[in-house]
């Protein structure tokens, strides 16, 4: 490689925001069954969960005759806290979803829970994850007469039960789930049954928790916490759990398969204090960066995290390296949107806006950085500038996981595979473009270490880790057809 | 008559509007093919329109390749008016519709045009009227498997084209047509065609236009001459017209009956420069008036029409019974909202927020007051005494139509039949309560002779004038069936 | 003239809104002393004065203790009819205002009523009117060591009253009031007192209105119609009142002059049912009318009047030319915004998005159009082309007032002189330029007819009216000194 | 102690926020001059200072003829990074404002800069700190007919400045540092200098900086450090720095005296990448820590700070003690406003809203929580309550600075002196009442000690320190004459 992705340079200029190179979750989900405050509870839920989608959220909740539905967009806080809206929202039964911000399709159709009518009653559900034969399904659906009103692939659960020809509800949602592929934690709620289900590999997390004997379904522990509810465990991978009147009833339609969870989970989309599969996230991050000082030791005076993701891992580095830890980039809580650039002189401003280095921990010194992840690897360049203009000596960067080098198709917002770093540059390509004296990212073995693992089963991997090794764990139904071409017919802007 | 409506009373005190007691048009129509500035001209169109509906309004355009939807709730010039609406409904094709204001169902998904996705492409309809089969309808394409996300009658046309079998689209449509019953003034586009449609006995209205030389659809003409059009012919009762690349093509595929158009067009639905059937609005009613006159002359000093829509009767009354015309009640045009009414006296400024007597033309004279109809007699009431206070020494209360005795199932908001005052009133029970000195309503035939009949012909009636007379000229299905227990078991507020 | 004032075009072509070329009053007043509803009265009071001015209001109460005020940019309506906001505004005392829209400063800074803390207490006042020296005491204020705080006239005021040696506050405002020239209506609200001021020669109206024993003031009577109020009298011109809880006194601290009213308040600003110096509006203008029809009889088919300031004198002339007076334009009531204009063809729609020609009352007939002024003519233009497009055979174009050959600077708002199309055009200029097949003004002596005179007094005139006759009744001392040039150093947008 | 301040609970219930508890700074500040950019560089200025008040900020630029104001209520980053805004900011001075909440007086009178039109030309004045005799002066200006505006207390700079006599515009405003009292770093902005200013004790902090060859003022170098600009030096304590086209001007008007500056900003207020007075901010903040491990050492295994303010002292500490530094608090990034709290179930979720327990790091361990402060103790109960239910076995409190035993009067907003935690109760009440196994602060001479001095110099003491020590630096004027009663006669809302 000779020239820099310096189209991909364009999106930090404007916004100074070092999270802008991570990669996103799509969505988080949260359901809770006969309880009195069941829409409030859902609110504080998602608000726990917040961090897994900041574009939209909804709650539908069922008062024992009607459903009652609240999309909005923007942040949980925002909107769900107030109690007009939360008024509009009876009942003892509730779901609720939380949205990242993709481009283009940010309408409120898309906002989930979806809701159907059909002829056994009203049938809501939301989903965390992505169908690979989405758009297969939609294809044939449409050509069925069915109706459309979403561009979300969660659309097709719905047609697809209100389509069976089975008598009962959790038949028909059996059925429908036997069509779709790919990575899916689902809450749905009808008339009498608050339903949780996970895709045969249990990509994607769902926890079962319980607050005063009532239960609840969220994606991570966090949101048990915030309510003081009781972690009672995870939904296993393919496992579909009932929750009416008469408690919990769990069905597992697949055959039998070993679990494959989402590797990113640990490394940045979870919350530090969840605890997913039974491990501490916040002490895996740790082990991670313990990891990567004994994979890679250096001579340096400070380990400098970049805020906030990699502050576990640093923690971990320092204290098995020996070296201690500083803050040595500070973050400016205050950034709402990005500041007007008449001039170069203010656009060179950049990164600051939301970042400044401590430069009474930097000047002078030989730093080690720690970050979790490099995506498009151009917030990566302007941090290790920011360190050398603090007056660095010598900066190291080092990354808590291994290198990104395939897009993900599971409800991760991963850019193409040409503008992923690793994919197209070698390691010293990388190091030359970001700048830094020394370059280096954790093995793929060692992240299976610091999972408590002996490294990775290439038989049977113990983790959906496709970004790193291409092993994607499911077919990719839609992307062989090729069907992205026509999405919809209809663009709407609200 | 034993009691009082007194509940009825509440509404006006709280707004003060003289126009809350009037009955109400769902919505108006308009669609334009082969335009350059098609989104603008539909804007300009729903704009004039904007007295059948101001609750909200909506646009699709297509682009050629892409359907592109706005919806709205409030006025069209609010939303339509702006550069950054209108730069996202590119195309030279669009339909569009306003929509009046219903309690409980204000919901964004629920205004029109609608749109599906069909597998012969992109299918968008705007609606006037109402189907009198709908819910029974709804209830059959539930029990098949289709799932509707609005609470609207319109949306069964959507599924019923959805899941034709037939090949071609305007044969799907043909089909969709004849399962429905009721009143409509259909605009519907595809990705190739604008369509117009009436249903067989022509109840709510649509005309044809032409501007340089491309064709317009609209309710009524005044949209043609907002934008310079010019006005071709009305469509038919029972007519599908088909605008395409290759013209218009007129299809009729109903048994042929004569047309019977709702009287209440004429009477305060359309504007009173729009010309409906070939009879201008405006003449129509000073002709009521002036007929008025004839079947009910009084000795009074000054003849005052009720705001806005009492002043053409009123000029024909005054003129045929030689009595002055005088602006006896004044409009304030700057009232927005409801004000506070924290004690007794200000809640009895009621009606004087919207309108005030002026007492130079009213003070010592005998007044003969003219509206064009009484619902539910609540105004009329205050209207009265208004003069009353401003010094008539008598107050003659004129109605230039019959009185409303039955409810509308056809696109007209009307209160049920025990709210309408004439349903359960006797004359001089009507004219006891409002507390005029006398009271008259026209006749039904004199409302014909208006309108250049002879008279009402009771075998095969010129128009629909149920309310009058309690003659529907279509079976009430949904009625019958009681269907309208459960419109939809989702509660939405946004 | 060779050319015509095309630049002038522009505005209209716009917004299509035939008002936008009327003359405006810059503000209307209210007070209310010793009432329980106070705010709601005061809120109520000035939606019915809104015709004098809808850029912004303002209200502030005193509850014994505390003075109270709320300023906003828009109608009363949207914003003073919310319980919140009357809520802040508690206490038995309350004066308001409302002011009219001009360029460039529409700031929150400069709502009124304005406040002053003084070492006597509070003081507040609210302003109809403009003074012609303040600038000139601006300058020497400010070089006093005075600090301005808002770029309105009416602060200095606040300044004379404070800087006044006197003891008595009412001493002080005698004072100030002697040091100030031009054209004035007052309400004054102090820790004790409600106080009415007139200048020396009434340019500007108040009225003295009582309610349930408690006085108010006004700047019409339809501000007490409203509330039920009984009109007391009018102040007269150079009279202070003073209300207090010993009742109301008089004080008349100028040398006795004849009342010389502003003209126009009966041409154009009043509302048509307010009586104003014991003359009801509404029946001048139709006495205006009536004198033009006696001035000018013109062969015709039909009476035209621009909506909505030219019915009454249409009425008028009817009547006495013995013409059928009739709707020949349409006024479209949702305009808000302006639409966009992306090609000249909708450009050319203009005045059409407001009004619409009646073509059933105009096609083929002879037209007399009745306007009340013109001020610029552009409106003229567009509305004279709308009846020949209509299909009038003839358009005669009459004006019920004299033609505006002066700009005023008594609190109306004119454009400079080169601006009025009457002071650079001769009469069939204009003609030429309006392009109607005739044109004519009431007389200056016919106006005076119209409003009982015999004719205009030219050595003592009985009404301000230097727009027609460049008359000034007091000296322009601002405008002799050229002190415009720097009306303040800031600039602020809100 | 006999009762717990229960009341003083309430505030954090209801949002959960650890910060509630913190002192807070009245106001950041910043000038630019001779800078082509200078509105934008301003508003990226404040945006830097934004932690030093998020009510409300403001920018006055000057362009060589007019001044222009902008103030607005909320974040910088909300209004002032958006082109319309900046546009209406023309010139190459500015100067800015940011403002922390105080109750009832949020109004946008009250946003600095202040300005003021003088016969010199404009003055526009931005103030950080506080005038003890602030009220005092304005009884006596309001005496001499002086009219204030806001209730600012830097506005009676303004009248001081207005009223001199003096006829240099810097003589003027010596006179009128000449007659305040009290704390204060000042930016001032005439037509032709940028002037800044600090108290003769040097309280309030300012530095000088530079950019291309222009000064720039800010009250921290965050603000020049975002900008890439370079530090030149404190403004000295008394002195007044005036910049213009004649380069840099020093005035020291005032008898010489030691710098006293408040010892509050190494605690909590400035920003850690800050340096103040020569001295960063973080490693004093670490000092804090490692002095407080001296002092008291603790058995334990984890240290864990309470986010984000108390992290560098716990740094400090853990490496000073050898005990393992962990983030036992999680904050969460996305809460706005408080959610509501229909039951007692969802009010205990309280603090969790903001903040959750890692639970992995502190389960059976011994904590040592390091806080900065503790101001009422609401928030220190919360969290000591969450350590101990995510099992905690001890859970020892260390603050990094002395108990706050008196109310503050320089631009801290302190409760008063009975809210006060450490005012009321001995350490073991409030070890009791905080429920902490231990309780312990950092002694008066440990805090000099980290500031790098060998104790306090009780004859002249280094910093202003009369929040642990009573030991005010100035007269308290205002608090003397009890001139607090009548702030303003006029409450507004906005």
């Amino acid at each position: 490689m000779n020239g820099s992705p310096s189209d991909a340079l364009e999106p930090l200029g404007h916004t100074g925001d070092l999270d802008e190179d991570r990669l996103r979750e799509y969505c988080g989900v949260f359901g809770i069954f006969d309880h009195q405050d069941a829409a409030v509870y859902t609110a504080l839920g998602l608000h726990s969960l917040q961090h897994r989608g900041q574009e939209a959220a909804g709650i539908v909740s069922f008062d024992g005759k009607r459903f009652h539905a609240e999309r909005r967009l923007g942040l949980v806080g925002d909107h769900f806290s107030k109690e007009s809206t939360i008024k509009r929202l009876p009942g003892s039964a509730a779901i609720g979803h939380v949205r990242y911000a993709t481009t283009g399709e940010t309408i409120l159709r898309n906002v989930q829970p979806l809701f159907a009518e059909l002829n056994t009653g009203g049938f809501a559900v939301g989903h965390n994850g992505n169908l690979t034969n989405a758009l297969s399904l939609r294809k044939e659906l449409i050509e069925a007469g069915a109706i459309f009103q979403s561009t979300s692939d969660t659309e097709v659960i719905l047609h697809l039960v209100a389509r069976s020809r089975k008598e009962k509800m959790i038949d028909r949602f059996i059925e429908a789930l036997q069509r779709i592929e790919g990575a899916y934690a689902l809450v749905v709620m009808t008339n009498h049954k608050l339903i949780g289900a996970r895709d045969p590999l249990g990509i994607r997390p769902l926890v079962l928790g319980e607050l005063e004997g009532k239960y609840i379904l969220a994606s991570e522990t966090c949101a048990l916490d915030i309510l003081g509810a009781r972690f009672v465990r995870d939904v296993e991978n393919g496992e579909i759990v009932v929750i009416s009147d008469e408690g919990l009833q769990s069905i597992k339609p697949f055959p039998k398969q070993a679990m494959r969870p989402c590797i990113f989970e640990y490394i940045y989309f979870a919350r530090p204090d969840s605890i997913v599969h039974g491990r501490p996230v916040y002490e895996v991050r740790k082990a991670m960066g313990a990891q990567l000082a004994r994979e890679r030791r250096i001579e340096a005076d400070v380990v400098v995290p970049v805020p906030d993701s990699g502050v576990p891992a640093a923690l971990g580095y320092s204290r098995t390296a020996g070296i201690p830890f500083e803050l040595g980039i500070i973050r400016n809580h205050y950034v709402g949107r990005t500041f007007i650039q008449p001039t170069q002189s203010v656009r060179e401003i950049g990164v600051r806006l939301k970042h400044s280095a401590n430069r009474s921990v930097v000047e002078g010194k030989r730093v080690i950085l720690i970050d979790d992840s490099i995506v498009r690897g151009t917030t990566s360049v302007k941090i290790v500038q920011m360190m050398r203009d603090a007056g660095a000596t010598e900066v190291h960067f080092l990354i808590s996981s291994p290198p990104i080098t395939n897009p993900d198709y599971y409800g991760i917002d991963t850019p193409q595979k040409e503008k992923l770093l690793a994919a197209t540059h070698s390691l010293e390509e990388m190091r030359q473009w970001i700048g830094s004296d020394s370059l280096a990212f954790l093995s793929v073995d060692g992240i299976y270490r610091a999972m408590g693992e002996p490294g990775r089963n290439n038989l049977q991997p113990q983790f959906t880790d496709h970004c790193f090794t291409g092993d994607y764990p499911t077919p990719l139904t839609d992307l062989m057809a090729e069907n992205r071409a026509q999405l919809s017919l209809l663009a709407e802007a609200s």
